[in-house]
């Protein structure tokens, strides 16, 4: 195809040598949004991950052993068999016969079956923060988030120029009494606050879950308020102890709640397949957006993660991981128990992936340093801070990543590496 | 799992029936964008065209009876012998494989083969425009676009509040003379603008190419403003006739142009999996946009990809649909010619999927009624105005989707539409 003006293309290109510096002076051309950008702080910390030898507790992946791969790879028979579906374009609410498996398998924690107007399925949990910045927030507009919080989210919302109330959280989660004054505080600036993000589940990072008690009260103030929750549910399937609370989206019958799971924690993240269910006219507005920023999700993922539920994998899976992850958390417990100082705090979370460790005098973001030297890494508390300040003496930890010895050995690290700041 | 619990929010939904109508009113809670949201045009129209025994030149869909069903099918062994890398998160930036033999495939269209830091796969070229929307546009910033142009990114431009600058559009695509006055009018007005937005080959929806005579002429323009080109070329692989013009990115040497081109036309539109090149900088902004969008591009659907591509398969299918849709287009061209009025004029294109038919003195917002009347159906001129004014006696063809006979018959309905209205 066109292979003489080609030639002549790479010719020119190759005495023009590559590409010169440009001569487009960015900073000019930037939004506010552009240039303000900065990299994830944790994915730079993870280039100090990769050196040989390094036991890492930093990032949030889960354990690739653990991949359903030839499960998942059986399910490549949709690609076949419903070929010319899952290649051409697909609804930009999703693809339905997974949007059904979807309503029909979360009934129970949904509270009832949703109706697809109710569902949309996106790529990643990160894009319904993002949808949903673009349906609500106008450039400063006030959400109220959770101090620690997910950096993900903090991410996302930056890149609409989102004004954060910070909520603190406690061992029952969020203190939602906290979140009145910080209404009325928006208020008094003329302001509204466009919704409230809660990971509701043993948190990222603090490892703590939503009591049944706040998340009632929580429902009340929205209520009161006019006032969107957000509830962010990734890890919610992963419960290693104890009986699952309701979620707040199954105790509230006013739409107040946009409720977000994905499949990224329970089958894998390379899908990038999510879902989150909401009030009709919430889902429209972000299905409207979602025209505008991908069309539709990869059809061909939603296909092969349809499939894989189809053929029944996913009821099977989630015990089995279930009980992986325990057993990785109950490690990760022991060998903090057995190496770490005895002022060291932290709560066994009863699900998910991290603990959230606090070292009274210590400054997390020293230790870092001294923990890479020792070859074992975590990310600093701050990182977890949208206000920038706080959690110095914080780190989490995250257990999923690294095999039962690994834990044990990465937890004498983290010991050696505080006694290197100490002395 | 928490069945007693779930239960219990069960029988609450039960009692309390399904979902009542929130509580919020979102009028209170939209941003500007949220409340200006339209659902795209063209999918409204799409309802139309579902009746049985409809044939539809609306849509933009390839035919999925040429999608290479059984060879994607077998790329499908990445997902069990590369499972553990594809079913986990991926580089923002993209897969790096895939990457890798974008760059070589492209090499002759580029120029060169350009680098890993110049590359961004992103899920669809709808994103890319998303994404260098985040990077470069506060509210009201102005975007120089194509009238007439594709509304899938009036949509996504409209999402981040641009203010539209339009060009008209001739049989040599862009009227680049225009330009400089646009600019200049912005300049009055104390503004910038941010980018250049053009489809150069077989343009959406016109038809049309833009002259290498043009295509230079805007980077000159381009380079003494300090502007941005967009060059989006998700059609540039399918020319019917004459020979592949240069792109504009291997003319440049100074980092002026973001060019993007998509699987989606090539390959299959259900992968959601395109690529562009640019600037370092510019991409590594839009790289750090990307992690709070979506993280990365399903890692999984660029995989099978990959193979798809590392199986050879690419390089034997352009050539076959590249055939096909030749011979749809000239069967496009010849019913039109046989049955439309004489004084319906269209230019044929010498690739990609569209004709852009002009009939004097009708108004084709009422033809489009009277043709799905008759079973056949378009899509109406003005959408394609970002104004909202003009386009009102044109109207776009796609000859890719409908068969050769339904081409005919197509054709047939559509002059019988017209004759409708006039009678």
């Amino acid at each position: 195809m066109g292979r003489r003006l080609c030639a002549a293309g790479r010719t020119t290109r190759l005495s023009g040598g590559i590409q010169a510096v440009s001569r487009i002076d960015w900073k000019e051309l930037y939004s506010t949004v552009g240039a303000g950008l900065k990299p994830s702080p944790i994915r730079e910390l993870m280039k100090y991950t990769r050196q040989p030898g390094m036991i890492s507790f930093a990032g949030g992946n889960p354990d690739p052993a653990i991949f359903p791969v030839a499960e998942f790879g059986r399910a490549s028979t949709i690609l076949t068999e419903r070929g010319r579906e899952v290649l051409q374009y697909g609804a930009t609410d999703g693809f339905a016969p997974l949007k059904e498996y979807i309503a029909q398998w979360m009934a129970p924690r949904m509270g009832r079956v949703t109706a697809p107007e109710e569902m949309l399925i996106s790529t990643g949990s990160q894009q319904v923060m993002d949808l949903l910045c673009s349906a609500l927030v106008d450039a400063g507009d006030y959400v109220i988030v959770e101090e620690p919080t997910y950096p993900g989210s903090i991410h996302t919302m930056r890149n609409h120029s989102v004004s954060f109330l910070t909520c603190p959280c406690d061992e029952e989660g969020m203190v939602v009494d906290a979140i009145p004054g910080l209404i009325e505080r928006a208020r008094k600036e003329g302001k509204k606050v466009k919704f409230i993000y809660t990971i509701v589940n043993f948190h990222n990072p603090a490892g703590v879950t939503l009591s049944v008690e706040r998340r009632r009260k929580l429902l009340e103030i929205a209520s009161k308020e006019g006032i969107l929750i957000f509830e962010d549910d990734p890890y919610g399937h992963l419960r290693y102890d104890g009986d699952h609370l309701p979620t707040i989206f199954s105790m509230d019958n006013e739409g107040l709640v946009l409720f977000a799971c994905s499949f990224s924690k329970i089958l894998a993240p390379g899908t990038r397949v999510a879902w989150s269910v909401g009030d009709r006219e919430l889902i429209r507005s972000l299905v409207m957006v979602k025209q505008g920023v991908d069309l539709c999700t990869s059809v061909v993922a939603q296909g092969l993660v349809y499939e894989y539920c189809r053929q029944g994998n996913l009821e099977g899976f989630l015990p089995k991981i279930v009980a992986h992850y325990g057993r990785k958390r109950d490690a990760m417990a022991a060998a903090f128990e057995k190496h770490l100082p005895a002022d060291v705090r932290f709560v066994k979370p009863e699900g998910g992936f991290f603990f959230w460790l606090t070292l009274p005098g210590v400054d997390t973001k020293e230790l870092f340093f001294k923990a890479i030297e020792r070859n074992v890494a975590f990310v600093t508390g701050t990182s977890f801070f949208p206000s920038g300040k706080g959690g110095e003496e914080n780190l989490r930890s995250c257990f999923t990543f690294a095999s039962t010895e690994e834990i044990d050995e990465g937890a004498r690290r983290l010991a050696q590496a505080i006694a290197d700041l100490k002395g």
